[in-house]
Protein backbone atom coordinates (compact mmCIF):
# COMPACT_ATOMS: atom_id res chain seq x y z
CA UNK A 1 0.00 0.00 0.00
CA UNK A 2 1.77 3.26 -1.24
CA UNK A 3 0.48 5.93 1.52
CA UNK A 4 1.34 8.83 -0.45
CA UNK A 5 -1.10 7.61 -2.99
CA UNK A 6 -3.91 6.78 0.01
CA UNK A 7 -6.05 9.35 -1.20
CA UNK A 8 -6.74 9.15 -4.94
CA UNK A 9 -8.87 6.74 -6.72
CA UNK A 10 -6.58 5.90 -10.14
CA UNK A 11 -4.14 3.77 -11.88
CA UNK A 12 -2.32 1.19 -9.74
CA UNK A 13 1.05 -0.52 -11.34
CA UNK A 14 -0.18 -4.61 -11.88
CA UNK A 15 -3.88 -3.93 -12.63
CA UNK A 16 -6.24 -3.03 -15.31
CA UNK A 17 -7.79 0.60 -14.46
CA UNK A 18 -11.21 -0.72 -13.36
CA UNK A 19 -9.46 -3.40 -10.91
CA UNK A 20 -7.08 -0.53 -9.95
CA UNK A 21 -9.69 1.88 -8.60
CA UNK A 22 -11.08 -1.08 -6.64
CA UNK A 23 -7.82 -2.03 -5.42
CA UNK A 24 -7.75 1.91 -4.70
CA UNK A 25 -10.72 2.04 -2.70
CA UNK A 26 -9.75 -1.54 -1.10
CA UNK A 27 -6.66 0.10 0.32
CA UNK A 28 -7.98 3.40 1.86
CA UNK A 29 -10.61 1.06 3.77
CA UNK A 30 -7.89 -1.77 5.06
CA UNK A 31 -5.49 1.34 5.94
CA UNK A 32 -8.96 3.03 7.88
CA UNK A 33 -9.67 -0.28 9.77
CA UNK A 34 -5.60 -0.80 10.88
CA UNK A 35 -5.34 2.93 11.74
CA UNK A 36 -8.55 2.42 14.10
CA UNK A 37 -6.97 -0.66 15.97
CA UNK A 38 -3.71 0.55 16.00
CA UNK A 39 -2.35 -0.61 19.92
CA UNK A 40 -5.19 -2.48 20.64
CA UNK A 41 -4.39 -4.89 23.75
CA UNK A 42 -5.78 -8.51 24.01
CA UNK A 43 -8.31 -7.25 26.86
CA UNK A 44 -9.72 -4.33 24.22
CA UNK A 45 -10.00 -7.04 21.15
CA UNK A 46 -11.05 -8.97 23.36
CA UNK A 47 -14.44 -6.99 24.73
CA UNK A 48 -17.39 -7.72 24.76
CA UNK A 49 -20.10 -4.55 25.37
CA UNK A 50 -23.07 -7.19 26.00
CA UNK A 51 -23.89 -10.48 25.77
CA UNK A 52 -24.84 -9.94 21.87
CA UNK A 53 -21.70 -7.78 20.99
CA UNK A 54 -19.09 -9.35 18.66
CA UNK A 55 -15.65 -8.31 20.11
CA UNK A 56 -13.43 -6.27 18.01
CA UNK A 57 -11.08 -9.06 17.49
CA UNK A 58 -14.09 -10.96 16.02
CA UNK A 59 -14.56 -8.67 13.85
CA UNK A 60 -11.32 -8.32 12.44
CA UNK A 61 -11.37 -12.08 11.78
CA UNK A 62 -14.51 -11.81 10.09
CA UNK A 63 -13.49 -9.15 7.56
CA UNK A 64 -10.86 -11.57 6.25
CA UNK A 65 -12.79 -14.16 6.66
CA UNK A 66 -15.52 -13.08 4.34
CA UNK A 67 -12.79 -12.00 1.71
CA UNK A 68 -11.73 -15.39 1.86
CA UNK A 69 -15.21 -16.56 0.92
CA UNK A 70 -15.37 -14.03 -2.15
CA UNK A 71 -12.10 -15.21 -3.32
CA UNK A 72 -13.81 -18.81 -3.46
CA UNK A 73 -16.64 -17.62 -5.07
CA UNK A 74 -14.88 -15.13 -7.60
CA UNK A 75 -12.04 -16.76 -8.10
CA UNK A 76 -12.26 -20.36 -7.85
CA UNK A 77 -15.96 -20.16 -8.54
CA UNK A 78 -16.93 -22.82 -5.69
CA UNK A 79 -18.17 -22.34 -1.93
CA UNK A 80 -15.44 -22.71 1.12
CA UNK A 81 -14.26 -26.34 1.16
CA UNK A 82 -14.06 -28.41 4.51
CA UNK A 83 -10.51 -27.27 5.56
CA UNK A 84 -11.21 -23.08 4.33
CA UNK A 85 -15.04 -23.79 6.58
CA UNK A 86 -12.68 -25.21 9.63
CA UNK A 87 -10.58 -22.34 9.97
CA UNK A 88 -13.23 -19.84 9.01
CA UNK A 89 -17.00 -20.36 10.00
CA UNK A 90 -16.39 -19.42 13.24
CA UNK A 91 -15.57 -15.94 11.58
CA UNK A 92 -17.53 -16.09 8.90
CA UNK A 93 -20.84 -16.30 11.01
CA UNK A 94 -20.21 -14.49 14.14
CA UNK A 95 -22.37 -14.83 17.20
CA UNK A 96 -21.94 -17.07 19.74
CA UNK A 97 -19.94 -19.18 18.31
CA UNK A 98 -17.16 -16.41 17.45
CA UNK A 99 -17.14 -15.30 21.53
CA UNK A 100 -16.41 -18.48 22.41
CA UNK A 101 -13.83 -19.62 20.22
CA UNK A 102 -12.31 -16.11 18.79
CA UNK A 103 -10.71 -14.84 21.66
CA UNK A 104 -6.67 -14.57 23.30
CA UNK A 105 -5.32 -13.32 20.53
CA UNK A 106 -3.06 -10.17 19.99
CA UNK A 107 -3.04 -7.77 17.19
CA UNK A 108 -0.35 -9.30 15.39
CA UNK A 109 -2.38 -12.32 14.59
CA UNK A 110 -5.18 -10.66 13.53
CA UNK A 111 -3.07 -8.41 11.37
CA UNK A 112 -1.37 -11.47 10.29
CA UNK A 113 -4.43 -13.08 8.93
CA UNK A 114 -5.57 -9.82 7.25
CA UNK A 115 -2.17 -9.57 5.37
CA UNK A 116 -2.22 -13.15 4.39
CA UNK A 117 -5.42 -12.55 2.95
CA UNK A 118 -5.05 -9.39 1.12
CA UNK A 119 -1.95 -10.84 -0.13
CA UNK A 120 -4.12 -13.83 -2.10
CA UNK A 121 -6.65 -11.13 -3.35
CA UNK A 122 -4.09 -9.23 -4.80
CA UNK A 123 -2.45 -11.61 -6.66
CA UNK A 124 -5.77 -13.09 -7.93
CA UNK A 125 -6.59 -9.50 -9.03
CA UNK A 126 -3.21 -9.18 -10.96
CA UNK A 127 -3.90 -12.37 -13.31
CA UNK A 128 -7.30 -10.87 -14.30
CA UNK A 129 -8.84 -7.49 -16.31
CA UNK A 130 -11.52 -5.82 -16.42
CA UNK A 131 -13.70 -8.13 -18.63
CA UNK A 132 -13.55 -10.63 -16.02
CA UNK A 133 -14.89 -7.59 -13.34
CA UNK A 134 -17.75 -7.34 -15.33
CA UNK A 135 -18.79 -11.06 -15.13
CA UNK A 136 -22.28 -11.77 -14.02
CA UNK A 137 -23.95 -14.54 -12.46
CA UNK A 138 -27.19 -15.47 -10.15
CA UNK A 139 -26.73 -13.95 -6.51
CA UNK A 140 -28.69 -12.90 -3.92
CA UNK A 141 -32.51 -13.78 -4.17
CA UNK A 142 -31.52 -15.03 -7.73
CA UNK A 143 -30.89 -11.70 -8.94
CA UNK A 144 -27.40 -11.25 -11.24
CA UNK A 145 -24.46 -9.67 -9.94
CA UNK A 146 -21.14 -9.07 -11.31
CA UNK A 147 -17.64 -9.52 -9.65
CA UNK A 148 -16.98 -5.59 -9.45
CA UNK A 149 -20.14 -5.51 -7.16
CA UNK A 150 -19.05 -8.84 -4.86
CA UNK A 151 -15.87 -6.84 -4.31
CA UNK A 152 -17.48 -3.82 -3.46
CA UNK A 153 -19.45 -5.75 -1.14
CA UNK A 154 -16.03 -7.54 0.45
CA UNK A 155 -14.94 -3.75 0.89
CA UNK A 156 -18.41 -2.70 1.94
CA UNK A 157 -18.88 -5.13 4.54
CA UNK A 158 -15.49 -4.28 6.08
CA UNK A 159 -16.43 -0.20 6.38
CA UNK A 160 -19.12 -1.21 8.05
CA UNK A 161 -17.92 -3.44 10.17
CA UNK A 162 -14.94 -1.04 11.38
CA UNK A 163 -17.69 1.64 11.72
CA UNK A 164 -19.01 -0.79 14.34
CA UNK A 165 -15.46 -0.90 15.77
CA UNK A 166 -14.69 2.96 16.05
CA UNK A 167 -18.08 2.59 18.29
CA UNK A 168 -16.96 -0.27 19.75
CA UNK A 169 -13.26 0.61 20.84
CA UNK A 170 -14.37 4.07 22.68
CA UNK A 171 -16.64 1.96 25.11
CA UNK A 172 -13.56 -0.89 25.22
CA UNK A 173 -11.61 2.22 25.99
CA UNK A 174 -13.36 3.72 28.29
CA UNK A 175 -13.42 7.08 26.31
CA UNK A 176 -17.07 7.14 26.45
CA UNK A 177 -18.53 5.28 29.59
CA UNK B 1 -32.60 3.80 -8.28
CA UNK B 2 -32.99 0.70 -10.49
CA UNK B 3 -33.62 -2.61 -7.78
CA UNK B 4 -33.45 -5.07 -10.45
CA UNK B 5 -29.71 -3.91 -11.28
CA UNK B 6 -28.89 -3.05 -7.64
CA UNK B 7 -25.95 -6.16 -7.81
CA UNK B 8 -24.18 -4.72 -11.10
CA UNK B 9 -21.46 -2.44 -10.90
CA UNK B 10 -22.24 -0.85 -14.45
CA UNK B 11 -22.68 2.00 -16.56
CA UNK B 12 -25.72 4.25 -15.83
CA UNK B 13 -27.68 5.94 -18.12
CA UNK B 14 -26.82 9.81 -17.99
CA UNK B 15 -23.33 9.21 -16.64
CA UNK B 16 -20.09 8.40 -17.65
CA UNK B 17 -18.29 4.91 -17.09
CA UNK B 18 -16.38 6.01 -14.10
CA UNK B 19 -18.97 7.93 -12.64
CA UNK B 20 -21.52 5.07 -13.69
CA UNK B 21 -19.38 2.57 -11.37
CA UNK B 22 -19.45 5.32 -8.67
CA UNK B 23 -22.83 5.89 -8.88
CA UNK B 24 -23.50 2.17 -8.48
CA UNK B 25 -21.84 1.56 -5.41
CA UNK B 26 -23.26 4.53 -3.80
CA UNK B 27 -26.87 3.34 -4.96
CA UNK B 28 -26.07 0.18 -3.38
CA UNK B 29 -25.25 1.71 -0.40
CA UNK B 30 -27.68 3.86 0.03
CA UNK B 31 -29.73 1.09 -0.45
CA UNK B 32 -28.97 -0.69 2.45
CA UNK B 33 -29.03 2.65 4.85
CA UNK B 34 -32.69 2.72 3.90
CA UNK B 35 -33.32 -1.56 4.39
CA UNK B 36 -31.54 -0.58 7.79
CA UNK B 37 -34.03 1.88 9.05
CA UNK B 38 -37.31 1.20 7.18
CA UNK B 39 -40.49 0.91 9.78
CA UNK B 40 -38.16 2.65 12.60
CA UNK B 41 -40.32 5.11 14.74
CA UNK B 42 -39.66 8.50 16.34
CA UNK B 43 -38.42 6.37 19.67
CA UNK B 44 -35.99 4.42 18.20
CA UNK B 45 -34.68 7.26 15.79
CA UNK B 46 -33.73 9.34 19.03
CA UNK B 47 -32.87 6.12 20.63
CA UNK B 48 -29.47 7.23 22.36
CA UNK B 49 -27.69 4.10 23.93
CA UNK B 50 -25.03 5.94 26.81
CA UNK B 51 -24.42 9.36 27.20
CA UNK B 52 -21.98 9.51 24.08
CA UNK B 53 -23.93 7.78 21.51
CA UNK B 54 -25.55 9.60 18.42
CA UNK B 55 -28.98 8.34 17.54
CA UNK B 56 -30.13 6.29 14.60
CA UNK B 57 -32.01 9.94 13.66
CA UNK B 58 -28.14 12.02 13.83
CA UNK B 59 -26.52 9.95 11.93
CA UNK B 60 -28.51 9.85 8.85
CA UNK B 61 -28.67 13.02 9.10
CA UNK B 62 -24.90 13.16 9.41
CA UNK B 63 -24.81 11.04 5.93
CA UNK B 64 -26.78 13.59 4.24
CA UNK B 65 -24.50 16.97 5.95
CA UNK B 66 -21.69 14.95 4.80
CA UNK B 67 -22.77 14.65 0.89
CA UNK B 68 -23.93 18.27 1.44
CA UNK B 69 -20.37 19.68 2.19
CA UNK B 70 -18.89 17.40 -0.47
CA UNK B 71 -21.02 18.84 -3.04
CA UNK B 72 -19.61 22.42 -2.03
CA UNK B 73 -16.16 21.13 -1.62
CA UNK B 74 -15.90 19.35 -5.13
CA UNK B 75 -19.03 20.57 -7.26
CA UNK B 76 -18.66 24.42 -6.32
CA UNK B 77 -14.74 24.69 -4.45
CA UNK B 78 -15.87 26.23 -1.38
CA UNK B 79 -17.00 25.13 2.52
CA UNK B 80 -20.09 25.73 3.36
CA UNK B 81 -21.59 28.85 3.16
CA UNK B 82 -23.50 30.49 6.57
CA UNK B 83 -26.99 29.51 5.41
CA UNK B 84 -25.57 25.88 4.66
CA UNK B 85 -23.92 25.72 8.09
CA UNK B 86 -27.16 26.66 9.98
CA UNK B 87 -28.96 24.15 8.27
CA UNK B 88 -26.29 21.50 8.66
CA UNK B 89 -23.36 21.99 11.17
CA UNK B 90 -25.05 20.04 14.11
CA UNK B 91 -25.45 17.06 11.70
CA UNK B 92 -21.88 17.37 10.32
CA UNK B 93 -20.50 17.52 13.73
CA UNK B 94 -22.47 14.66 15.86
CA UNK B 95 -21.80 14.75 19.63
CA UNK B 96 -23.47 17.29 22.34
CA UNK B 97 -25.32 19.45 19.91
CA UNK B 98 -26.58 16.89 17.74
CA UNK B 99 -27.69 15.06 20.68
CA UNK B 100 -29.50 18.31 21.77
CA UNK B 101 -31.31 19.16 18.22
CA UNK B 102 -31.49 16.50 16.61
CA UNK B 103 -34.62 14.83 17.92
CA UNK B 104 -38.60 14.12 17.71
CA UNK B 105 -38.10 13.59 13.92
CA UNK B 106 -40.24 10.94 12.31
CA UNK B 107 -38.07 8.59 9.59
CA UNK B 108 -39.72 10.55 6.63
CA UNK B 109 -37.98 13.62 7.70
CA UNK B 110 -34.26 12.04 7.25
CA UNK B 111 -35.65 10.26 3.86
CA UNK B 112 -36.39 13.74 2.77
CA UNK B 113 -33.29 15.27 3.39
CA UNK B 114 -31.31 12.26 2.29
CA UNK B 115 -33.32 12.20 -0.98
CA UNK B 116 -33.28 15.90 -1.50
CA UNK B 117 -29.63 15.71 -1.05
CA UNK B 118 -29.07 12.91 -3.78
CA UNK B 119 -31.21 14.12 -6.00
CA UNK B 120 -28.31 17.67 -6.03
CA UNK B 121 -25.37 15.36 -6.23
CA UNK B 122 -26.93 12.80 -9.05
CA UNK B 123 -27.78 16.23 -11.24
CA UNK B 124 -24.35 17.69 -10.94
CA UNK B 125 -22.95 13.79 -11.37
CA UNK B 126 -24.88 14.35 -14.68
CA UNK B 127 -22.71 17.28 -15.99
CA UNK B 128 -19.47 16.35 -15.37
CA UNK B 129 -17.16 13.26 -17.53
CA UNK B 130 -14.28 11.28 -16.34
CA UNK B 131 -11.60 13.37 -16.75
CA UNK B 132 -13.55 15.59 -13.54
CA UNK B 133 -13.40 12.78 -11.35
CA UNK B 134 -9.31 12.68 -11.78
CA UNK B 135 -9.00 15.98 -10.74
CA UNK B 136 -6.77 16.42 -7.89
CA UNK B 137 -6.57 19.00 -4.70
CA UNK B 138 -4.85 18.95 -1.87
CA UNK B 139 -6.48 17.15 1.11
CA UNK B 140 -6.25 15.94 4.04
CA UNK B 141 -2.64 16.57 5.71
CA UNK B 142 -1.74 18.27 2.35
CA UNK B 143 -1.62 15.26 0.78
CA UNK B 144 -2.78 15.29 -2.90
CA UNK B 145 -6.83 13.39 -3.39
CA UNK B 146 -9.09 13.41 -6.56
CA UNK B 147 -12.81 13.81 -6.81
CA UNK B 148 -13.02 10.25 -7.27
CA UNK B 149 -11.70 9.64 -3.40
CA UNK B 150 -13.43 12.43 -2.53
CA UNK B 151 -17.19 10.79 -3.24
CA UNK B 152 -15.78 7.49 -2.24
CA UNK B 153 -15.45 8.92 1.08
CA UNK B 154 -18.65 9.86 1.07
CA UNK B 155 -19.66 6.46 0.47
CA UNK B 156 -17.71 4.88 2.85
CA UNK B 157 -18.51 7.44 5.28
CA UNK B 158 -21.80 6.74 4.96
CA UNK B 159 -21.43 2.64 5.01
CA UNK B 160 -19.65 3.06 8.86
CA UNK B 161 -22.32 4.82 9.76
CA UNK B 162 -24.51 2.28 8.33
CA UNK B 163 -22.76 -0.54 10.74
CA UNK B 164 -23.44 1.44 13.48
CA UNK B 165 -27.02 2.39 12.72
CA UNK B 166 -27.32 -1.39 12.38
CA UNK B 167 -26.13 -2.48 16.22
CA UNK B 168 -28.02 1.10 17.17
CA UNK B 169 -30.86 -0.41 15.74
CA UNK B 170 -30.82 -4.05 17.47
CA UNK B 171 -30.47 -2.36 20.77
CA UNK B 172 -33.01 0.39 20.32
CA UNK B 173 -35.69 -2.61 19.20
CA UNK B 174 -34.91 -4.41 22.65
CA UNK B 175 -33.57 -7.25 20.07
CA UNK B 176 -29.92 -7.81 22.18
CA UNK B 177 -30.50 -6.52 25.09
Amino acid sequence: MNESRLFLIEDVPGFTPQISRLVSMMNYARYTTLSEVEGLGVEQLDYLHDPQSNSIGALLLHIAAVEVAYQAATFYLRDLNDEEGGEWNAALGLGDRARREIRGHDLDYYLGRLEGVRARTLAEFGQRGDEWLAVQTPFWGGQRANNHFKWFHVCEDELSHRGQIRWLKKRAKGDAT
